[in-house]
């Protein structure tokens, strides 16, 4: 038998610590253990909604007792409540601690040009038929926003069987899947042969499409490369290089508009580089093409504010930075939007260069590696 | 002929000054100027994507010469490049000025409990058949977050042929569209017959579904009646009240998570009370079901941010801030889910209440407008 936490109330009931088996111990407010309680009355035990509101929890709440009864905290309160909460929910949701900020999200690793690209390749059958393999692939793209397959078959609409596998398509105005190739009278420069500079897709669309994927079916045509650039890790050197810039581009909303294809008139107002009021980088959003206007930066900064898109665009050029490939056909790779630039080098005539691309959300992706993780906790 | 604008340079070539008609004047950047230029080098003519990127841009770029031309303002650059732009766009797009910010984005209007709800219905067919009448409906979504349809076919399915009058729905584990009326064993606490009180959808989905429809095929139940809030006026009157705790609310992320049907599990990690860099509102988050835990909160914040939530919540349930209407067979309401509450009455065992939903999101219903509104431009 493991050992047991141990309970201190406080002094005025209006927490208790528990001392958790090894040293560590947490304290818990009155408020917030009732709020979190795990009975029918405080949450649905089918499907885990909560059923108390904020104006059920009254305001100088206090702790009349509580007991520890197998793997539960058992409380009563001076309201005349009670309620159990499970100790082992309980340590992991402690929050008497002092963890420091950090710029990257917890569970995501930036990286590099070193990142081998063939290391994050998967074929589409072992994913399609083993959830090992497949959580494995789901949690490239969760942890590194990067991520390839091969073996899918190379006809059209196939991307769609890939999302299929863990969430839905975010149609668009460029369709459920969109073809990109060169086109004679193009309604997005994406379909033409011009290279492209790394770049997030749709940051004109508020919320944007936070999973890209593109697909291979033929490329015969010279040059063309792909290329991907961790946009969190290009905001972490920006914010080493010159952290006065990296605030400046986090601090102010510019205009990204999109209205080429004559049937969409595209605007969303956001800050090229997303900070969360916890000080973690929610989403990146970079892309020239669709960077329309500057008019929310007060006169005085916008020089200072070109010199900080200037450096931060340059950083994603650096060759250091950027991973590079080529798509052969039956090949994908998919990027969390929010995070990885991508780009591809400009192509020639001679050929031809077909693939198709398809927006998916990220959260319906994170919902199935969550479900696919209980298999090792049951 | 209206009198034409007038130029005066800078002094050393880093920025130009327009005098207006009628006495205002804007200085424009000599890198803002080259970002914006309109020339075919400058920005795909077709398409109007930007071709210039940030490191085009040098730095240190000075203005040689400028000169009016017609509608336009010529420019060249100390680098030997050469632009236009049109002048009724550089004056809208002006960014010498010093507008206060506001807590409220523009376009949007907050309204409270005297909002009229038959005043902003409309008829299906006339939307569907009228330009005008479906640019003044999706006006109302764009700017209260709120608006009602009669006259829909009180058939299974018909809120998707609303939706693709602008738009396209954003599929979930939810499906396509889905059905709310009480169920036995229900995978959410909307499938009962409970009373909701007022709440966005999916705070636990990250983007969240910006636009929710709720479509009534049937309502002979007792009771049930509808509700909606405006969380924007919410969040005025908290920072009207408490300027402290709106700005708890907005600084800590907390954590939404559902995973209610046994194939979701899905968590997001977001304010209650979203606000941008500069200081507007972009998204409100209330919905205590889903509200799941609260660790982000430094330890010895924890009492206060509860005290911030119950305020939160407590305004939201005045009366005085809640519009209530009852859905009849045929009848469709939607809100923007961003920034309106919706709730709803318990209802009797007897008679049915059923009502088809479904997400779609309101970039793609903003584009529409924005399509829509060129009518009168041109």
């Amino acid at each position: 038998m493991s050992p047991a936490p141990t309970l201190q109330p406080g002094i005025d009931g209006s927490f208790i610590t528990v001392f958790w088996p090894g040293g560590r111990s947490s304290r818990y407010h009155a408020v917030w253990l009732r709020d979190h309680g795990q009975d029918a009355a405080s949450r649905d035990p089918g499907n885990g909604q909560k059923k108390l509101s904020a104006t059920d929890l009254p305001s100088g709440l206090c702790i009349r007792g509580a007991t520890l009864n197998g793997s539960r905290l058992k409380v009563s309160f001076d309201d005349g409540s009670l309620t159990w909460l499970d100790l082992d929910w309980l340590r992991r949701h402690a929050y008497d601690r002092t963890d420091g900020e950090t710029l990257i999200p917890k569970g995501r690793k930036t990286w590099a040009g070193d990142l081998d690209a063939d290391g994050v390749m998967e074929s589409f059958p072992r994913v399609a038929d083993d959830p090992a393999v497949l959580e494995k692939w789901l949690r490239w793209v969760d942890t590194l926003g990067f991520a390839r397959l091969r073996d899918v078959p190379a006809v059209p609409g196939a991307v769609l069987d890939v999302i299929a596998l863990f969430g839905f398509v975010r149609e668009t105005n460029y369709g459920r899947l969109f073809e990109v190739r060169s086109e004679p009278d193009p309604v997005n420069l994406a379909y033409t042969r011009m290279g492209l500079d790394p770049h997030t897709d749709n940051p004109y669309r508020d919320p944007v499409p936070t999973l890209q994927f593109l697909h291979c079916l033929e490329n015969s045509a010279g040059g063309g490369e792909s290329n991907v650039v961790d946009g969190f890790r290009v905001a972490e050197i920006l914010r080493r290089e010159d952290p006065a810039r990296f605030a400046l581009l986090s601090r102010y909303n510019v205009t990204f508009r999109y209205c080429g294809d004559g049937r969409s008139d595209l605007t969303a107002h956001r800050p090229m580089l997303e900070v969360s009021p916890d000080g973690q980088l929610v989403q990146v959003r970079i892309n020239s093409r669709s960077f329309q206007s500057l008019t929310g930066v007060p006169y005085d900064l916008v020089p200072d504010f070109y010199a900080a898109y200037r450096h931060l665009e340059e950083i994603t050029r650096r060759p250091e930075v950027s991973v590079t490939f080529r798509m052969e056909p039956g090949e994908l790779f998919v990027v969390d939007n929010t995070r990885v630039l991508h780009g591809r080098g400009g192509f020639t005539k001679t050929g031809l260069r077909w693939l198709q691309g398809a927006y998916a959300d990220i959260d319906g992706l994170r919902s199935t590696l969550a479900l696919l993780g209980r298999r090792h906790a049951a």
